[in-house]
């Protein structure tokens, strides 16, 4: 059961929820769950197919402009549709109405969807139709369909499936987290019909084309007739079908990006070598099974959590790009909320999943941002930097798309986020040429960032006028987040040109015009960085002047009212204690160091009183660091809320796509919260409880060369290394374990 | 030669500052000093015909919207252009080409503006054209045309007059301050030519209508043909002139908002009345020489200066808006910089002017801002508050018109200033009426806003993320300008309460729903109001912040990048000790009780540091605080900046409309400033002293029933009261002068 989602609601509001969690995708091309034909009575469904940063450039505009503010954004663009298969049977148009039974199963072992509609009428008897559809792990320009109509008595039947380039995307003007303008992006090049079904597209700005070619093959001969109108190709089959007929259908994608200038022939080249339905399921099933291996995490004792965390990691991957122009976008690519941007989602939320268990896409994903350091100088000089990297808020290609700075521009920490990302990387991998070739020049550009942004007054390093990750209080100064993540980015930059061999140090030194003593007053910045402590709270301040605002009154605020940002104006919201999410807990969660336990608790204790976790991003942090401190059981609680929030659409917006981030949350409460990892330069350490719910959980990690399995028990937990040797910490003690050893050591009730 | 402005420069740039410099207005009707015929070379001109308050609604578009930001936002209109007079001689069309010279003239004692061309061509010999144009103060609606055509020899002329109705608003993308789009607002409903031009325009979404009807008479027997086309009515003129012939013209604009519904036979009524352009002019003459008189201002020493100083008075009685529905726009009537919106400009800058010379228009001016009182109550709820009343930073009809909040609506000063301004009227006349039907009423939503808005925390009241008058700084704790005016509407508030007579107190009591200890409330809010004051530089601090961050290197930041705002992004100014305008200093201004000498002294000696005074709102409190300080000759210094800075276009965006809060400021400056003026509770006080450059300075001031003239020489002031009884005081003796009595006190020098 936990490797399937089934869902047969089909009221409006389910059915688009739905369009997001039956969402299939590669990490380059994604789509939508919707239906071949349509739906019977809604007329709204957001219909998409995505190809992972292809985008147009649209206008920014705005009420009033000031210096630097981006003048263009990136978008994600809804693509051509392929989706499309319409069915009559004896003249009846198949769809999914009220007399028809639908059973609708996302199948995570093997990757597929399949949808089963069943109606006996009198004429053709009972009639099955059954949708499958797969988005190729090992094809990745392949989307294939495979629909199997079976009629009870003959019956004569016509198909028709469409390759469509006059789509649009999908527009909200009430919502700033969905785009409000700027649908039609696409214009249509070219339209053929013939043995295949093709369409090209071009975009109106970003001068960026797709192309999609489609072949169909029926079981049963048939009467085949093709035309193209106005941006679409169709093929229809009439035919008189008696018993069983499979219609199998391969679609595929190129684009600018990945395939150059030869789209339409690459396409057909790979088209070629579709050629049976099964095997491209069994190779889809095969690659399935390998993910699931690596990435094991199972629980004892909770199916639907078990579940909720087996659909997580699998939209994880689905959404991960894996190529030099991707990332993850915020709803990865089952819907086009946040535009199918790139925000620190990435970094802190989902990176360590893929660090742990695929460092391939973990080295892509910072190899990407990597690519990106030029546009992030330049963005640090438009507003007003001297020197340094500063990385856009949101972004496809570079640029910044954030079109409300005091949240969007002003969120610095997303550089030291970045930053933060590729040191763990460096941690987990101790590659000597990642040092080289990537860790020390990102770290130089953000540290030199840092000092410009920052100055030194009365011995402390302070940094004014940036927002840190709760955007319930923007534009403050000295945001305990941002200046501990800094300190940490600052501290790791001069450690580089220490590890760096004096050849591979020389020849950076030149290219990057390291100056003399320029890594010492980064280490003297991160020694003398303020970090506000309130001595009479004893805990972190969030920033200079949370702790002296009013307290929100979050117990006599309407359920209604939630989430804020949907009810008060930004001034209000700015004017109180109040948090959308995690932010000094998070910073504690990350830099634990960066202070001692019982502050840690403390403002623990402070935070979670006045945060509403309006933010996705939240409770999984409040979830691990509820663990650090021992209280397993709300660990337990926040994790719940992680694990099934786009199952059970909690946040009410899984229309618009899915909550990524919370899903790479679900990982990190497991394995970070109550498997207690942590990743430091002195190594890999765990500190494991378990929650009273559960018998047992499992998961596997890689570190270095190594794989490793850990298993908490009520009563124990056990690592053993399947692949090679590793060594790490339980607690203080010091474990190392040869390939195939593994360690028994008794757990305490927390 | 203090009375006039003459200016003949034609080149593009200097043309379009001049649209400005001589537009002619009268509060009501404002019309740009266009040229009748148009401009030979140049395609750029900004014509513009305005009726204070006229404005469309237009839709603002954000990039990324957030709650309770303003859908939409209002525009003041280019109205229907009636300046338009076309003229032939002998088929060649009159412009103020190269061969053609031409002498300009703006009369500031007539209220007219006169230009004269005159050439020589072999046919007509020499021909001297010489336009004259007014907009009447006795009959608002009124704008009259003289043309005079004076040729040596006998030639064929024609003339044409034009009402236009196609027109649209001058728009600029890369200007913040200037409006980007929704050019064209204004549809034709109507246009009519007969004995009379006649035009007839509706707004598109406010439900507006504009009227223009125009009449001419021509000394001399002549052909008239009249046409309509597009919006246009038009008539001509061909004639044969031999000597002198002139052509009088009288436009009459009537609004729904003053003339209800009959704007066409209101305006033919209106136009019944004009006869005779002299005695048109005379009229205007005879109100001019009251003006003056009441508002005499005057200077020995410096005829450019006191040139300055009588345009910007000039202009100030021209701006000003006497009815229910209008204010004084930031650029007058003069050009379309800030679409027409009112701002905190006219209670700080520009009302003491009126207040003191002009009490009735004083009166008014308030009397709109107490008619917004209940939007500014709704729009304190939308913004997420459960009581009082915030003002819109930028309004034309209650509505907040700023897209850019925290430079906008989180200006919350807005509100004290305006609850200034009230209480300043009120010590100046003590008119029991005005406590009663407004002052009370206004305190009181005012101070509820406070309460609401602030906290009290560890015995200090605190108000949280709001902006000070100095927008290089924004969104901040505690700023020391909001939290004393905020203390001072407080008090007042309070005050009110007991300065009502009980019969009153009971009515307005129910009416306001006073709560039992509501004023009470108030009086402990600002008897603990936290005013920022830093020990270690002993000076006030602009916030709770401020002066923890870097200080701008101002010395080393070439010219061409001033104004910052134009070139760097909002967060790199924020995160600087840099100011826009006065900000501390103009609080010491305002409100000296607030603060001791030294204080006052050292925050002065400290902001003037890091001032770019890139705001024109800046000078004048520089200058006023300076002479207060002593130092003559600074405060010199910088009112030289205030008075010629239109004239001079020292700002280089007059082009935009005239800075006519600056105008105030440089009355502000040299009765404030140089006499050293205050208004308190405890009456009026003067502490005069005179710039070296200067033998003399005199003014007059109504002061409750009295009319007083002050005259400051080298050694000594004199105090005159023309008319009345009054009693106030010269520094600390107190002065009690009877109608025609007069005191002089000998002056040292500073």
């Amino acid at each position: 059961m936990s490797w399937q989602l089934v869902n047969n609601d089909r009221r409006e509001e389910q059915l688009l929820v739905n369009e997001s969690l039956f969402a299939l995708g590669n990490g380059f091309l994604g789509i939508r769950g919707n239906f071949e034909e349509g739906y019977v009575h809604s007329n709204k469904s957001v219909r998409g197919t995505y190809i992972n940063a292809f985008h147009d450039i649209t206008d920014i505009t705005y009420g009033e402009k000031l210096y630097a503010f981006p003048e263009t954004q990136q978008k994600l663009l809804n693509v051509i549709d392929s989706q499309t298969i319409l069915i009559s049977i004896n003249g009846r148009r198949v769809a999914a109405g009220e007399e028809v039974q639908m059973e609708r199963t996302l199948d995570m072992a093997r990757g597929q969807s399949v949808r089963k509609l069943s109606w006996t009428d009198q004429e053709a008897g009972q009639t099955i139709v059954t949708f499958r559809r797969l988005v190729s792990f090992t094809m990745k320009e392949l989307f294939a369909q495979q629909v199997e109509i079976e009629t009870e008595r003959e019956a004569s039947v016509q198909i028709s499936t469409v390759v469509n380039g006059d789509v649009s995307n999908f527009s909200d003007p009430d919502d700033p987290r969905v785009a409000s303008g700027h649908a039609k992006r696409l214009t249509v090049e070219q339209t053929d019909a013939g043995d295949m079904l093709s369409v090209t597209c071009r975009t109106y700005e970003s001068n960026l084309s797709v192309h999609c070619s489609a072949k169909s093959a029926l079981s049963t001969a048939a009467e085949r007739k093709v035309s193209t109108e106005a941006g679409r190709a169709k093929e229809t089959y009439t035919f008189t079908s008696s018993g069983k007929t499979v219609l199998t259908r391969w679609s595929v994608y190129t684009d600018t990006y990945r395939h150059g200038e030869q789209l339409t022939n690459q396409a057909a080249q790979l088209l070629q070598a579709c050629t049976s339905f099964e095997e491209t399921a069994e190779a889809q099933e095969a690659y399935l099974q390998q993910f699931w291996s690596d990435s094991l995490l199972e629980i004892d004792g909770d199916p639907d959590l078990q579940q909720g965390i087996r659909f997580n990691l699998f939209h994880l991957l689905q959404s991960a790009g894996r190529d030099a122009v991707s990332n993850i976008p915020a709803k990865g690519l089952s819907g086009e909320g946040y535009e199918g941007h790139y925000f620190w989602d990435t970094e802190i939320y989902m990176f360590p999943f893929f660090l742990m268990t695929r460092p391939d896409t973990a080295r892509q994903l910072l190899k990407y941002r990597f690519s990106l350091l030029e546009a992030a100088k330049i963005r640090a000089k438009e507003v007003g930097h001297t020197k340094g990297a500063l990385f856009p808020w949101r972004t496809i290609s570079g640029g910044e798309c954030s079109a409300f700075f005091p949240a969007g521009t002003a969120q610095y920490h997303i550089s030291a986020d970045i930053a933060y990302s590729f040191i763990q990387y460096y941690l987990v991998t101790e590659e000597q040429a990642f040092l080289t070739d990537y860790l020390t020049e990102l770290l130089t550009e953000t540290a030199r960032l840092w000092m410009d942004t920052g100055h030194m007054k009365d011995g402390q390093f302070r940094i004014d006028d940036v927002t840190g990750p709760d955007e319930y209080t923007c534009i403050v100064n000295n945001n305990f987040y941002t200046n501990a993540m800094a300190q940490y980015n600052l501290n790791w930059a001069a450690a580089c040109w220490e590890l760096l061999e004096e050849k591979d140090a020389e020849a950076l030194r030149g290219r990057l015009q390291l100056e003399e003593g320029e890594a010492a007053s980064w280490k003297k910045a991160a020694e003398h960085m303020y970090l506000p402590y309130d001595e009479k709270l004893r805990i972190h301040a969030q920033d200079d002047t949370f702790l002296q605002k009013k307290v929100w009154d979050l117990a006599s605020t309407p359920k209604e009212k939630f989430p804020l940002l949907l009810n008060y104006h930004p001034l209000t919201l700015y004017r109180y204690q109040v948090c959308k999410q995690a932010d000094t807990v998070l910073a504690h969660f990350l830099l634990e160091d960066t202070a001692d336990e019982e502050t840690m608790k403390r403002s623990y204790d402070y935070y979670e009183k006045v945060t509403t976790h309006d933010s996705s991003l939240s409770y999984c942090v409040f979830s691990m660091m509820a663990a650090r401190h021992g209280d397993v059981e709300k660990a337990y609680r926040y994790f719940i809320e992680t694990a099934r929030l786009d199952i059970d659409n909690t946040h009410q917006n899984t229309k618009d796509g899915l909550h990524l981030a919370n899903m790479g949350g679900t990982w990190l409460a497991l394995v970070y919260g109550f498997a207690g990892m942590r990743i430091k330069a002195s190594g890999l350490l765990f500190r494991p409880v378990l929650p009273k719910a559960w018998k047992s959980m499992s998961f596997r990690i890689r570190w270095r060369n190594a794989l490793l399995e850990v298993r908490l028990d009520k009563d124990k937990v056990r690592y053993e290394a399947l692949d090679g040797t590793l060594t790490f910490r339980h607690h203080e003690d010091t474990i190392s374990l040869k390939e195939g050893e593994f360690k028994e050591i008794p757990l305490h009730e927390g």
